[in-house]
């Protein structure tokens, strides 16, 4: 069988990387156009040793790239906010499938986009159009899709969370709070002083809280789309002093007597039939990093406080695969019809 | 003035070394008896080289140290769960103050010590008679003290969180969330896996969550002495790979309208005499470990999330100084009227 | 074709759980037996939950395994040293293929293995018979080898470093020096206070220096046999606070005249056709963990100081796969005469 | 006694933080003026929160702070490569005294100043001037200098490793090693690639190796000065994954038979009555970052590795005190007559 041939738009970030690094092993695809401009005419290994030879490959400038880029079957964008709002358009116009790894196209409204970032949709009509990849929840909308929205990290971790439990009905929407941390990655590969080992190591801190982080709303959408019922997050982000992976703990006030047994019971079956969710039985402990980093998969847990009548639930899974180029991959699967796990790790490191 | 001769019972343990290293820079107290059994007959600096001279003291078993410690005019207790509610008697009996750095006299009633432990409290009386030494609540209550209940650090860090914003009336007590990462020295210095640089680095864990944690009580109990109201916490403890330092993050509804601001205000006017808390204003961003590591300080930020009517607030502080050591000198110096600050470090490490 | 079929003796610890990872994704082998006696009846990813299904094999101790090692095709043994020196013979007399990872057979003379360990060997006759498994070095005699002794990570990394450039007859073999650090893996899961993550975190530590760390004469035999000269390391290894990966500095005095481009040159040709070998050029920087963690391969890099007419080389692997699992499996691989790089990584992990 | 007023020059970084944090608890200096150039106008615990109340002076523009300088006592520069040559002759053209914690003066001879930065020097006549302030082996020159060129961290740790054993003759002095290994805070703080977490965090990094690294000439000019013999130094700077500390290996041929016992008493008889350098014994295992982080103390071990015929000795520090600040404050103590340890920590932090 021909193996499609991609192009990567930002091959140079952690996301774009992680994507080459999971193509070379993908049995159907091959990642033949590489952009990046501060270091166009580089192999990719030169910023990412770890590569080896699958790094091998020459990154170009993006106008170096457009015709390239236009003869290709899919085109991942894995760029900085803002980006691919501008410079998608053009290829979907002339009919190229794309799947974008940013936030620029998971607003099906354009004027929520507005609110939370202060500027206008540069695409309106595409950002409508998206269809956003989430396939646990929306799996039967993507294989007819031309342009994806691929889920954030932390959306991608609560909503996995907090859908079976808002499905059931169990617990009050609109006082959920999403208390998430994440790897050091989620930040991006540019240089800064808030992810300088010296301020990072040693240290955990806290920003954007109390309702303030653009990936509110994107968590509050999907999960009204998926269950059908307004709800409210109060979300903290957290910064661990790690490279990789999200871990959410997740609080609802219960609305009835439940026990994390039944929960966990539901819980399990809600995503019986999913490759890459796993969901731990009660007498097991709690995920943690380490279960999932390196791997495409999310490791849930649910439990209840009797006491106060709260359901807990954690998910954990890597911010790099699952929570980004992993779950594009897994979309780019379903679009083109191939094996919905093709080319993706459900074993992870060890440590 | 004459040096007041301290005992510490324990000082091999993190927090042991911890007193050692504070008070051989208090001008009012000197360390004159350590206690170790596993490292009797060797110098403290053998395990904590950092000390240097500081450290040279040679540790003795307890047995061979009881005569001393009769002498003491004060013992410290430094030890696991359990042990000092068997040993501290025997001392207080003769009349030597004690200050304790376990969990085992923070439960004025037995009844619940029981409930939370699966054990009889070994001395319900000395329970009973204990104070608890958190000064920024208590502090009226020290001075008068034989046998001192020095605070956890998990519930130090959510009861200075929470204390004022329950005071004010603003949140509903029975449904508070407090989600509080600690480092590693909060597990004590003894070997296991959990504990493994292997295990801990890259990762971030859970544990003995859902309201199943020990300190739960200690948070809710203190709450209820301190404010006046019945409280109910879900409690969610969890491992941050880093050595020192706790971060709570406390939730709460909100049963009144109430800006940031408004609630900033008044949490600092709460604190506004104490020497180690710190409120920081709502443009200042939030605390993280570093804030507070190797100070005795307390750092503190509020918030209201105003679309989902939630008060979210962070409190930071060092679990082996604020969090036992630290706080445990503050305690003595109060015990025997030394102006409170007295060897205690304000100003922390950089990093 | 059909899969050979392999147990794993002490699959519970590091290289052990290496072993069934990497075997998970193997072609032509599958691990039917896994042994351990403190987890006997867990499965596997109880311990690495960061296996997901593939680790879902439970583990039996070794007494009830017996049986069914008899049946295999290969058996791997990962014990602590020691060990299979007294349990190996038992399956090699009745014709079995054994890949040791331990140090137990990397002795051909056992009147050295005595001096170094200061205990007789408890099977001399295959401690002769054992061949020594680095194929980059001797792997024409792998293919026949019923019991192949897997070298130790430190010695694969300095001796893939210092073979070349002896064999030049450049440096001085009798003063040498081979600077090592690894990650913390190395020691074991045991857990210990040394391996602490309050211990090694934020620290970098020595021990065994200056030349009575056992692996020393394992590399100076493997040197000697490799080019024919007698060489004298001194031997520093020393913990990085890290994971995973061995770095190597080795320095050795030259006997003439030589440029760093020359010594490149001959070091890349020496190496031309290694599929887990790559020598980088002099511009290129030097090598890090980075570069080699999570894959097969080692990275190498060699320079001249001019000034002082030394030649410095650095060498970088995966202590846990180029340096146990991985070269297991390559050694397993020259034994069943399979391509020699199936089912090994070289691609490592981003960070 | 009325304290010494003293400016920084640069006080936003982490040299020039840390002295804010030495002085601040100083009984006889006293930090009046601090310069920074991005963060003027604003309180340096804005940048480093764990200062507390002790951070809380607002920093000024070098432009508006030239008046206030102009009256001080002592002036500490603490400025990258290069700005110090420029800035200070003017203080000193004016009698003021000056500290400098670069590179800048620590070159009698411009013309190696020249070779080795590829620039002039901007104040050769300044530069032949300066008292290279290493108290341990040039205490007698401080005290009446105008200008002390603080040694560099690298050099510190270096030389007082290998000035007892040049002194005595034991080893050849044109082949010496040093493989020193520094936290990341060396870099200083400015943001970089190099530098962030996920480019450090479980690596391990070797930089400007093979005699290339500019701090090579400063060992080895300092140690001709101290015992009188050219010696050649082969430098290997290495990163480690932590913020603050050196370790440097480093490894001279011996010249004649020696046992570890002699070497270690010759050193400890060297370094006999120095307040803050520790020479451990033979039986003591090897210094690592962690007995010095926090102090201003070097730990030194020194060993013999007998197969060999190699010295081999270890010497830690942190390189932000005993390696800049700390050392800064000694040389301060020494050019006013204030006892040479006041204000300086000997006991460091605890894990």
């Amino acid at each position: 069988m021909k193996k499609i041939r991609v192009g990567i738009v930002g091959a140079s970030g952690y996301s774009g990387a992680e994507l080459v690094r999971l193509l070379s092993g993908h049995p159907m695809a091959e990642a033949v156009v590489l952009t990046a401009e501060t270091y166009a005419g580089q192999p990719l290994n030169r910023l990412y040793p770890g590569l080896g030879p699958a790094g091998s490959q020459v990154m170009t400038s993006l106008a170096d790239s457009r015709a390239a880029l236009a003869e290709m079957d899919l085109i991942f964008f894995a760029l900085p906010h803002g980006e691919a709002a501008k410079l998608a358009p053009g290829f979907l116009e002339t009919g190229r499938k794309v799947i974008d790894l940013s936030g620029d196209f998971r607003f099906p409204d354009p004027g929520e986009y507005e609110q939370w970032y202060h500027s206008r949709h540069p695409a309106p009509r595409w950002a409508r159009a998206a269809v956003y990849g989430l396939p646990e929840l929306f799996r039967e909308h993507i294989p007819g899709a031309q342009l994806i929205a691929n889920p954030g990290c932390y959306a991608t971790t609560a909503v996995l969370a907090l859908a079976p439990v808002l499905k059931a009905g169990w617990v009050e929407p609109q006082s959920l709070v999403v208390d998430a941390k994440s790897g050091v990655s989620g930040a991006g590969r540019k240089a800064s002083l808030e992810t300088g080992f010296n301020r990072v190591s040693e240290n955990f801190a806290l920003y954007k809280m109390a309702g303030t982080h653009q990936h509110t709303p994107e968590m509050e959408n999907t999960l009204r789309r998926a269950v059908g019922t307004e709800v409210r997050i109060t979300f903290s982000p957290q910064l661990i002093p790690a490279r990789r992976g999200i871990l959410a703990v997740v609080y609802g006030r219960l609305r009835e007597r439940l026990t994390g047994a039944e929960a966990t019971r539901y819980v399990q079956t809600f995503y019986d039939r999913e490759p890459f969710v796993e969901v731990w039985d009660e007498g097991r402990g709690w995920p943690d990093l380490a279960c999932t980093v390196g791997s495409n998969r999310c490791v849930l847990r649910v439990a209840v406080d009797e006491r106060t009548q709260t359901l807990v639930a954690a998910a954990s899974l890597d911010n790099l695969i699952k929570g980004a180029a992993g779950q594009a991959v897994q979309n780019m699967n379903l679009l083109f019809g191939f094996p919905e796990t093709t080319g993706l790790p459900v074993l992870g490191m060890l440590p």
